[in-house]
């Protein structure tokens, strides 16, 4: 299962809306083939596994994920299971997808498959978390990532911010991108760095959705986002009232515009992300800036928080990570458990995840 | 060696002005003694070792630092270890007090005795740095804590900062305290925080010298640093022009009072460093807050930074860990290597050296 769960890894970020999925085939003690859910979300890890074997008959099928029940696509794959003559079905993770929910197993067990679930079901949980999160809360898990100075600066005073973090940080990011199906910036970002937000390595990985979110959409007409034909969609999020000639230059460019109802101090970001979820977006990495990550943090939207901090100063006139979020105290400001933290280069990197 | 570096480390915080040393005794394979600075500096661990060993003819002994040459209130070491009859001496480091400096390894070697140096030197002149500062430059090696917030603040915007960081992280200043001669903060933090500085665990350890650093010793005369009864003596570095009442009530609480000239922000820190280094402080502990942490970086006086960062977001109105360093290009803000990173309790701890 181990196994099965780190090829279903390989598709996270690739394979939205689909949840990504690993299918491993053993029998006698011999392994007989590895699937996984390829990029677009097709074929289903278990029909690249069964595909990849000779025969099955009689085999054991580990899956990260309850095999579907539905014919969407593609036929529904406890069917595939059952003709290929497996004989016993072992999961992880049931699908909480109301047209799979138990019907998978349900399928399997009525063919007379010995099935066993919840094996390794937490790390499964935690790989899966951006499905679960589109199918249960209707809007994609969010990753914020924060790269800093050692006192929590993105910039000096007068604006520089490259480089802060070092080469392998920067990598890291990379494949961060890689593992999420967008990637989303707030406006003022978007203005001032001019992004290209594409995966610059691992150009073979399908590139992330592109987002900006952007409440009069005065976003610059140059730059990566309005120019490259990397091939990546830009989406943006943007208010009811934009003016018709931003409308009609990102129409023009190919970009979906995405309307979404204003709150207080922007853009309704619960709203934002119930579009996204919509489009089928099931993870998402926030990478700032400041006013968009603290909108995210208000409304309790952030599931997960990757820091990568370096070991520069630069004081407290230098441009903060994140913007006021209003808290006095300390036990309501939002709190994050830690998962891990390593050296990456001179840097550190830490993963936290919601408590 | 690696032995006596261990226990020479020991001492670390506790032996000024004195260097924290180690020394192991062996024969034919079998440790015969073992040796560390006492308390205070003395008596030295050279003869803590030999004392404790029944007879010493023909060993080895390894020691973390050269041994001395001068009779100061105790007989020198070197001659100490020539009387027990010795026949090798392994050295890591040489002592660069000008009393010394290559004196203890010729006298040794006059005797007959074979020297080996530079064993584990690197270590060794990592444990030694406040010793080394101290005799080459005049001042201590300065250690800046820090500990804040995922974003780098200490406080909520109206002042909560109790607390940030968890039990474990405290526990571990405490560690840090015990392992340095003195605690420094800034006046801010003395009128806002009352801290007491003091050791609340390791009570057998000597407590560190409480140092608050005052243009014009405006401070509290309640909370612990005027009425407790710790033993740990406290230094009030301030400016030329003090209220003759403060002065006199510091005083009579039996403080010393320091006199250090101002710059053109408050106490110039350069000045202030060299004053502790006359008085025979090698590890300073700067535990805050912002403005006195920012003087310090600010002059280049920071040595290692030691972080402690939380999992808990307090945005940009929080109090920020650091006050304005006027710092616009990147390649002028100081900068650290990073040597070392774990988890500590729900927090990350990073230790940080001076590139």
């Amino acid at each position: 299962m181990a196994l099965a769960l780190s090829l279903g890894r390989r598709g996270l970020g690739q394979t939205w809306p689909n949840p990504a999925v690993g299918c491993v085939l053993v029998r006698d003690g011999r392994l007989l083939a590895r699937g996984w859910t390829q990029p677009g979300g097709r074929p289903h890890a278990e029909a690249m596994a069964i595909a990849a074997a000779e025969d099955c008959t009689g085999a054991t099928a580990y899956v990260s994920l309850e095999p579907c029940a539905h014919t969407g696509q593609t036929p529904p794959c406890a069917q595939a299971l059952i003709e290929a003559g497996v004989s016993r079905v072992v999961v992880a993770l049931g699908d909480p997808d109301p047209r799979v929910a138990g019907k998978g197993l349900a399928m399997l067990r009525e063919a007379g498959i010995e099935v066993t679930t919840r094996v390794l079901e937490a790390d499964a949980r935690d790989d899966q978390q951006g499905f679960l999160s589109r199918v249960t809360q209707g809007r994609p898990m969010v990753t914020l990532k924060l790269a800093s100075s050692f006192d929590g600066r993105i910039a000096t005073a007068s604006g520089e911010s490259q480089w802060i973090t070092g080469p392998a940080a920067r990598q890291a990011v990379q494949a961060l991108r890689a593992s999420h199906d967008a990637v989303m910036v707030g406006g003022n970002t978007a203005r001032e760095d001019l992004p290209a937000l594409t995966l610059r390595t691992m150009s073979e990985r399908r590139p992330p959705v592109r987002i900006v979110v952007s409440r009069e959409l005065q976003l610059p007409r140059m730059g990566p986002l309005a120019e490259d034909d990397s091939g990546a969609p830009v989406w943006l999020l943007h208010g009811l009232d934009v003016a018709d000639d931003a409308r009609a230059f990102w129409n023009a460019r190919g970009s979906e515009l995405i309307e979404v109802p204003k709150d207080d101090t922007g853009l309704d970001m619960a709203s934002a992300l119930q579009a996204l979820g919509a489009r089928g977006i099931t993870r998402l990495l926030c990478e700032g800036g400041g006013l968009l990550a603290a909108s995210l943090l208000r409304a309790g939207l952030v599931d997960r928080v990757v820091g990568f901090t370096a070991g520069v100063m630069l004081g407290g006139d230098g441009l903060p990570s994140l913007a006021p979020l209003g808290i006095t105290a300390l036990s309501d400001a939002p709190r994050f458990a830690l998962k891990e933290v390593t050296r990456v280069g001179p840097d550190i990197a830490h993963v936290w995840t919601r408590t």
